[in-house]
């Protein structure tokens, strides 16, 4: 029953609209205590109107996150073999932060009451879930045939996901003061030291029998290492963590 | 209204005939087509003992979950700093496994049930959800103080249940056939290499000069690798999974 048809354009600021509607009503009277009538009477359009952009109330608090996902997907489609597999979902998971980085105070108000409604929380949960499918499956494709390949995938896809969602709330927590990309690429950078590979750089590697007079420390920069055949790998990543100045 | 007030111990009883009533409906006529009242009748009992054991229809799916992330954070609590975190988190999640593994035929049925019907599927996430928060949680106090302590955690225990779920999955995808404890076993394994400690071995490993007359390899089965000092850490572990014949 809109009788908006004249103007040119109108459903982008119609769907705009209503997301500012609704949560200027949540923020107001809370989540649970506003209807879609509500909304749309605040919004000045009719019921049919909302419904063709959202399909629940629920969707109203997230209404970016189906473009995300498909913007991700089709991120993920285009990788090729050049792609290092670990740095490329971060790259797609970077693709969330700047959907939420777009609009700071919407994703601040929306963080706040995300945490408040149980309901919004299931729901979030179940497009963090859709997220981390879309990088399992991809990882899974450039893991196959590898042993523990799909292990692999959902280990490291879970990894980034927290990962990114540590760096976001991190930002969300700061009232959106601090600096989102900082915060979720430190995040992300942890996980790619613990699963990453850096295909560039294969060739700057050595193992063997140590150069001739070898010491501990060569003036080019040569870091050898001893240990022991049955020493636990963590422990001399540590080592070598340490005598590589990495810690 | 229930008139069995009269057996003694009668309520777990109750309880399991509430579960298996509402399975045999949910495989007969499917989930959504199956009432509250359907499955007390078919159990014969009223509707007021079903809403005593669970809050919704929902619970009755998954019945034994609060009960194990009860278990769960009484088994963390009792930690103590001998425990190595990551193996410490490894094993509570290992808890979860034996929840499934006591009952194999239920949880496969239940599996398959999740798979069709979206709400539970919801249910189910929100569920991991609260495991994943309660290893990351006490992971989050193993860590505090230390750099990047929460990042750490709450990627470790994404990880720890990505893993976790993995492993279980394929064993409920082969019907509770192979063997669950394995598989999950398998699982965290990879984790507990990426992540974790074994504080019990740190004695076994040296950094420094190479011993005299260091080969590549001693007749005591020391590894000597030599990499350069910009060279990607990655690479590095790579190389040495290599040498150590971990691959």
């Amino acid at each position: 029953m809109s009788s908006s048809s004249a103007a040119p354009a109108a459903k982008p600021p119609m769907r705009e609209a209503l997301v500012a509607a609704a949560f200027r009503l949540f923020v107001e009277r809370g989540y649970e205590q506003t209807t879609v009538d509500d909304i749309v009477a605040l919004a000045g359009v009719g019921r049919r109107s909302f419904f063709r952009y959202f399909p629940s109330k629920e969707d109203v608090v997230f209404p970016d996150h189906e473009r995300c996902l498909a913007d991700m997907t089709a991120f993920l489609a285009v990788s090729d073999e050049e792609h290092e597999p670990v740095r490329r979902v971060c790259d797609a998971a970077r693709l969330v932060l700047r959907m939420y980085a777009e609009n700071p105070a919407f994703s601040v108000q929306r963080y706040r009451l995300t945490r408040q409604v149980p309901g919004l929380r299931a729901y979030e949960l179940s497009v963090v879930w859709r997220y981390e499918r879309a990088l399992a499956e991809y990882l899974r494709g450039r893991f196959s045939g590898r042993p523990d390949g799909t292990l692999r995938a959902d280990v490291i896809a879970a990894a980034v996901v927290a990962a990114h969602n540590n760096g976001l709330r991190s930002w969300l927590r700061s009232d959106g003061e601090g600096d989102a990309g900082a915060a979720v690429d430190h995040a992300l950078g942890f996980v790619q030291r613990a699963f990453g590979r850096a295909v560039e750089d294969v060739a700057s590697v050595g193992v063997g029998p140590v150069p001739a007079g070898g010491p501990a420390e060569r003036p080019d920069d040569v870091v050898v290492l001893a240990c022991h055949r049955d020493a636990p790998l963590w422990r001399v990543v540590q080592e070598l963590e340490t005598a590589l100045g990495r810690t």
